[in-house]
């Protein structure tokens, strides 16, 4: 091994994976779409492929169970993999769940969890066909594959995007950031005071969508009736800015985003203000929302615009354009993702 | 959660799996095999099926980084679970890496590591299409899926053994456990004097099964061209005993070995003699060897017996005679699987 010591937060986590694959090569023709969108794209026939996505949570950096229950956590940990899926505009099958677990978990622990996995797995109607269970030197690890499948010429990736298409986001942004806030926030007082109760009253929404985010199965249904097939499409775990400019990136392309037309919910914005926040903060930085983003041609604005489930919040642009935000007073400002970056934290 | 209290060494690691994964149902019709071979198996058409197989790696847990080179580690990752297809009688396509690391790695060890998924991904003419890279508190964790294919009416699973099936091992067994051994004593002795520089000569081969086993790819197409297809199969990682009892309680049969036929290197029996233990356990229990472990019809002894690679160790028989070992003095012993237990161990 080399001497030369270059630390992990350097890179991000974008710049550490392109590092660590660039010298890979292809060997079999039925890789259709490797490393690079939400799930990878295997033919399978002629007409058909499948999607194959994968997601690591590790205790203490993706979850604390201080205050995330344990079948909470199984759920979501399915939800956010089939989300993937869905981004590809195909359809969740299988998954496979492989654990580390220390010993301090006794096995009622981990019955919670895979009554929370096998909740998503009957609700989403897909298949648990696998997985390996082994012991941790610490702490929870939780690794997850979903496996979809899609006709081939269904699939959306995240590089289709054309100029003067309609930037669209599903329901609404921010929430699981600010339910994160709330959680965090009990914690302090339970931390300070343990004989107080925590007051969670009144933050329902914002919890839901921090602690049981569902993958939006609907809106690829709502699409396929309306027969809107998006040009790009990628889920919102990082974050809006993180995920537009993964879309711009691939696709070659700009895009202008409106401020005001960014959808936050009133209890969202509400809890934002008490805590000092800008609401478009947790909207484009916050994650973990699960919603969808998607790039569609102008023809489709009717019938994108009059369905109360999608807001069109900006449209695409030539590459030299920039990326942009335009806040209310018509300032243009060139967005960044600030995503997570997990590496900057310490050890 | 109830206030019961059960430690997870109490189950064992099957005994664990089936407990938290008995209530699930099946939702999908293309799943033909969920948990409970050594790869899942999903029908993509009339005649073609898709195998799915993954595994966690843990540091501390399945590798000791003090005599472990990270490129080794990476490829050994690989091989382990390429061998679960080659276990199925299929074809390995592609594989998902992810892995969460803390920040005491640099990139350079991140760098090694990849190049052994690299040189294995180039050796077995695979492609890596994905996975995810995050932060872990402590430690290293890596956690692969391998994706292949084969036709449907040429999978073989673990429950088609049939009485009178001979038993066939590929390869020599207890190499790798013995491999282990020679660098745990070396690492005692760095421990009580770090200037004495290790003394690994002479053991090159239990190094090289310990450190960089291969998936055996060659046995595969051995068997293609005999035109054997074994009736049940299965990979030796957890060690001989451990495999046997898996075909026999899945075939529902039992199965007689006999001690002296158990193939085993002469370095292999040389070391463990010189430590004082039984060649034959460390065959039966060492476990890591990814030899294959298949039944076939009698018809098939002439084929199988001339074949330097392959060695009939027994014969498989009706479920009520058990699953039994014969010793050289012909006394016989019902086999117990040891396998690991990882949660048996200390935290």
């Amino acid at each position: 091994m080399s001497e030369k010591r270059t630390e992990l937060g350097q890179l991000g986590e974008f710049g550490l994976i392109n590092k660590l694959t660039s010298g890979f090569t292809t060997h079999v023709t039925t890789t259709l779409k490797g490393v690079g969108d939400d799930a990878a794209v295997i033919a399978t026939s002629k007409n058909e492929a499948m999607l194959v996505s994968t997601d690591m949570l590790v205790e203490g950096v993706h979850f604390n169970l201080m205050y995330t229950p344990l079948m909470h956590l199984g759920y979501k940990a399915v939800v956010v993999n089939l989300s993937d899926i869905y981004a590809m505009n195909g359809t969740p099958k299988q998954i496979t769940v492989s654990i580390a677990v220390s010993s301090r978990f006794p096995v009622e622990a981990l019955e919670e969890l895979y009554k929370g996995i096998q909740k998503a797995c009957d609700f989403y109607k897909i298949d648990l066909i696998g997985g390996d269970t082994t012991s941790s030197l610490s702490g929870l690890m939780i690794s997850i594959t979903a496996i979809g499948t899609a006709k081939k010429s269904e699939i959306v990736y995240r590089n289709g995007a054309k100029e003067f298409d309609l930037v669209v986001v599903s329901g609404d942004l921010g929430g699981a950031y600010m339910g994160l806030q709330v959680l965090e926030r009990e914690k302090e007082v339970f931390k300070a005071n343990p004989s107080i109760q925590p007051d969670l009253d009144g933050h329902d929404y914002l919890l839901e969508r921090q602690l049981k985010p569902e993958a939006r199965k609907d809106v690829i249904k709502m699409l396929k009736e309306l027969e809107v097939q998006p040009t790009s499409m990628i889920d919102i775990s990082d974050g809006l800015a993180s995920e537009i400019m993964h879309i711009c990136t691939s696709s070659n392309t700009g895009c202008t985003i409106y401020d005001d037309r960014i959808p936050i919910d009133a209890k969202t914005s509400m809890l934002a203000i008490e805590l000092n926040m800008d609401p478009i903060t947790a909207a484009l930085n916050g994650g973990e929302d699960y919603e969808l983003l998607f790039t569609v041609n102008q023809s489709a604005y009717e019938k994108i615009a009059s369905n109360p489930h999608f807001t069109v919040i900006g449209h695409i642009t030539d590459k030299e354009s920039g990326i942009n935000l335009v806040d209310k007073q018509g300032s243009v400002i060139e967005l960044k993702a600030q995503g997570w970056n997990h590496f900057s934290e310490k050890e």
